[in-house]
């Protein structure tokens, strides 16, 4: 199927926004006209400029206002359409977009509203031109699906058919299953829109909070179904107005843009995307640093050995339990401090997994990191973290452990059983962007984003995980552009006694982050504990949490260059992340006063 | 009347929070729980913080879902309150307050609420602590003022009484005249705050777009009327729940919000602030360049004359028609480049205009700005701009132009009228802030705010206004925070002839901003215009807008380090800024791509 993408998705210029659109790979674009009047280029210019980039011109978007109008005004539109139309001839583009009228001079007639159709829709004929009316969800007297459609139907021109906005379709809780009502050629064009679930009035929701799809909360898949039963064979096309995009980078903005439509397409049996391969479990978390003995002497207190040193490179093996730390010190090290840098996924089948990630547009990394060394199939996330997919000691395939020459050390036997969970920080602009690539790419489930009150803003956080919860990443955000440059990533270890690990942690030289009293008053107001038990938590810095299933305790190392660890004990079948005391660890990093 | 704030409503820790409300004047806080849980300090510290810092505790909000619960639910409600009341006397505050229930346990029975409530309110009392019961807007049962008074009465209990929260009440759309039917001193607690009208669901407009009294569009004077002819002699407190806000810097946040509860208590006639006083005019605008050479150029090409050099420092004076630029090259230019730096406003009575701002807590500057300098009135604007209140040659003032020597060249005779408007670049988290400072202190008017589309990010754009139109000041804010250092800011010119200016100043040199031909193409569709008018405007890059009242002509120089000029003939009462234009503008700012 062929994709497209409207301008106004895109932030930039209106040559950023085509170099943008095709380098995803996308098949065309809609023009939305703020961004022609804005653009230096003629319309001749942009033509050729979008054939050498291989894209077709799907739609122009210049009518407001046009039906169901007193007769001078519509002649008036008439005029400022022929004059559309012939600019659509230079630009090459036989589709024109009419948005259901929200003039207050419009009338609630369907006659008159087919009969200026019709009229509109015999000019645009002799300019080769077919017109697509679209009703919005706010329009006047026509937003529904199913009116517009009525409405063409009896305006019977053969250069006036239909356009469908899912965004509009299903704001409005319109049931798409009427569309299969309408003839597939008189579906003249396809808008695809997500966005998340929202009790606020349409307009500012529309031009706000659209997103991709996959990346909210409306069935765009079920509504795609039903198109593509009508019989439509035209582009799908994007058409998203959101706040954070504007402000994106369009060329990453683009490939989250056509992401979204391949994993939409699989989603509806279209397509050709390689199978998921869903993760089985963390095989190791990679830390760079230009420093390595802060980070070393963190693992060593965390009860890390040190297994193994890399055979061709400056990268050390810590295990402990089934948790994995690769300390790295070579000269990608030297720029940033200590950071959490990699991610090793152990996978039924690596080299699929990597194809997957590939056509779904992940950025590939070199495969082989040095001579002699295991293939390791990566790929970058959004964030940059770097993705590898792994097999760990399992004899039908290399193992990326061979690479290292044991030290002769072996890890303790601990109550550290293996990784809980990674926390990553994201870009603020790719938030939505990160929960759609770690579902469609990594196979895992996103769960609702929560907001978490730092002392300095607002931060968001929404986990993605494997159902089983072998694979569970905590996707964060700041309070604004720019801000993630600075923020930490953590490590959270899991144990199955969270007052040994963290003693164990303090006796030897570790530093735990310590909690305000007032917050071990407050668990007191709340729960029933144990004689000692919270005495016990106040002295290590230990939060607690409940929910509906288990309950959780935690508790944190001071942080290392932008990483910390975290000591996890997850206790019957506890889901969350501590999200409720995020707030308390926040105000307790950013330091006493 | 006693002003307080919630902690909330500030960003930063604890201790950050009491150190701005106080520095800011506040005579008392509101303790937010989550800010007391995260704070290292013991309730006695902060109990001694507030005290150093001359602060009450008026209010402290740990209980949640406490009423109309089934009884074990509630006996554990009641022990978690015996927790909080002890640790209330520990922070020496004698008022909790207590929220309607949004539990799915509580159950719609008033006389349940009420008798439950009496219960806390007995065990409370035994404290030496009230309870101040409000009505959430999104309670599950309990959700206007009016249905929460009721149940407060029908408790009868000494030490039970009500909370109002103008958010809650004005939200819902609840008439806040029954409000005097509640006995004055059964009002516990009066918390303020406004918000924009937003049609969403009220508790996310709560949780995230409330702002200071005067900032959004609720009644909250109104209100207050109200609760004041009821007899309430309680604090004024803002409970201000904004995304903004919260990563705002917690002392200007402060000064904001106390501000708000100035300009608050004037419109209800109480407080003593001096009568405003309206500037009549733009006597200068002041650009500090480092490099005189392209500023001075340019003020040429546009037709000024340099009338005068001041008698004590680096500062020239330009004439033309009304407008008068100072440029300025004395040391504060070295830093940032070619800015405009400060504004003088034509005032009936500077002296006045000087003592209402600093009774608004505007920052005053020092009056002398050299030995032998007339006395000129200044205060800094949220943005940093000076504002200096000016005569200018009037007999009964000293006027400011005496401190320039006239350099012998008068003024062209030309087309220039005076300055139409000014556009001032306001910093993200200050976009409010600036509005209600320039209505407040200076007396302007602001218009609504509306959206302009920039090629990367939407920006903001609020017009502040004399009735007459005199004085117009135009504040914008950029997409995100931070960018609001590299945005130009403007000075732009009243004309009589848009068209004989701009030629005027490309003969002499100046060069003018191009615009794209589609703008002129699309301006071809939408209006009819006489035979070569519009080529006139291609050529000068002269954009067109109309309103229900007049035309709009306008066009731009290129910008000399963060200043740019407009020339604008604003024809036949038209009231607009030419906001329509403003995305083709932008994007031709940003460079031909």
């Amino acid at each position: 199927m062929r994709t497209s993408i409207a301008t106004v998705s895109l932030s930039g210029s209106l040559t950023e926004k085509l170099t943008a659109a095709a380098r995803a790979g996308f098949d065309g674009v809609e023009i939305f006209e703020n961004d022609l009047l804005a653009s230096p280029l003629t319309p001749e210019e942009i033509r050729e400029r979008c054939a050498d980039l291989g894209l077709s011109i799907d739609l122009y978007q210049p009518m407001r206002d046009m039906e169901a109008v007193p007769e001078d005004v519509f002649a008036r539109n008439l005029r400022r359409a022929e004059h559309k139309f012939r600019l659509m001839r230079r630009l090459g583009t036989d589709t024109v977009l009419v948005c259901s009228s929200v003039s207050p001079q419009s009338v609630d007639d369907d006659a008159l509203a087919a009969d200026q159709l019709r009229r509109l829709a015999e000019l645009a004929d002799g300019h080769g031109i077919r017109v697509a009316y679209e009703a919005l969800a706010w329009g006047r007297h026509v937003n529904t699906y199913d009116h517009a459609w009525r409405i063409v139907e009896a305006a019977d021109h053969p250069a006036l058919g239909t356009c469908l906005d899912s965004f509009h379709i299903l704001a409005r809780g319109s049931h798409p299953k009427g569309i299969e009502d309408i003839p597939g050629d008189k579906i003249f064009f396809l808008q695809l829109a997500d966005a998340p679930l929202l009790d606020m009035d349409v307009l500012r929701w529309s031009r706000h909070y659209r997103c991709f799809p996959g990346q909210g909360d409306l069935d765009v898949a079920g509504l795609l179904r039903h198109v593509l039963a009508a019989g439509y064979r035209g582009p799908l096309s994007l058409e998203i107005f959101n706040d954070v995009f504007r402000q994106a980078e369009a060329g990453p903005a683009a490939v989250d843009a056509r992401r979204s439509l391949l994993a939409l397409q699989e989603a509806v049996g279209e397509g050709d995307l390689p199978a998921p391969v869903v993760p089985t479990g963390v095989a190791f978390a990679e830390l760079v640093t230009p420093d390595v003995a802060p980070a070393a002497a963190l693992l060593g207190a965390l009860g890390f050995t040190r297994t193994g040193r890399h055979r061709g490179k400056p990268v050390d093996l810590w295990e402990q339990g089934a948790a994995r730390v690769l300390l790295n010190t070579g000269p990608a090290a030297r720029r940033e401090g200590t950071v959490l840098a990699a991610v090793g996924l152990e996978s039924p089948d690596p080299a699929a997994a990597a194809r997957r990630a590939e056509a779904l547009l992940a950025p590939v990394l070199p495969r082989r990191r040095g001579t002699g060394d295991v293939l390791l199939d990566a790929v970058a996330a959004p964030d940059g973290t770097e993705l590898f997919f792994c097999a760990t000691d399992r004899p039908e395939l290399p193992s990326w452990i061979r690479d290292f020459e044991p030290t002769g050390q072996l890890p303790a036997d601990t109550d550290i059983t293996g990784v809980d969970h990674l926390q990553l920080t994201q870009p603020w602009h790719q938030f939505d962007e990160a929960a759609l690539f770690h579902r469609s790419v990594l196979g895992l489930e996103p769960e609702p984003s929560v907001d978490v009150a730092d002392p300095y803003g607002l931060l968001r956080s929404r986990a993605v995980a494997t159902s089983d919860g072998a694979v569970r990443i905590a996707l964060g955000a700041g309070p604004g552009p720019g801000d993630d440059q600075d923020r930490a990533q953590h490590i959270a270890l899991a144990t199955s006694d969270v007052v040994a690990a963290a003693r164990r942690f303090r006796d030897a030289g570790g530093e735990l982050l310590p909690m305000p009293g007032n917050y071990y008053d407050d668990l007191a107001a709340r729960f029933e504990f144990a004689p000692g038990e919270l005495e016990t938590y106040q002295e290590l810095g230990i939060l607690y949490d409940r929910d509906a299933h288990g309950t959780f305790r935690h508790c944190y190392t001071r942080t290392v260059g932008r990483v910390f660890f975290e000591l996890a004990q997850r206790d019957a079948g506890y889901r969350g992340y501590g999200a409720q005391n995020a707030p308390v660890r926040l105000a307790a990093q950013h330091g006493p006063h």
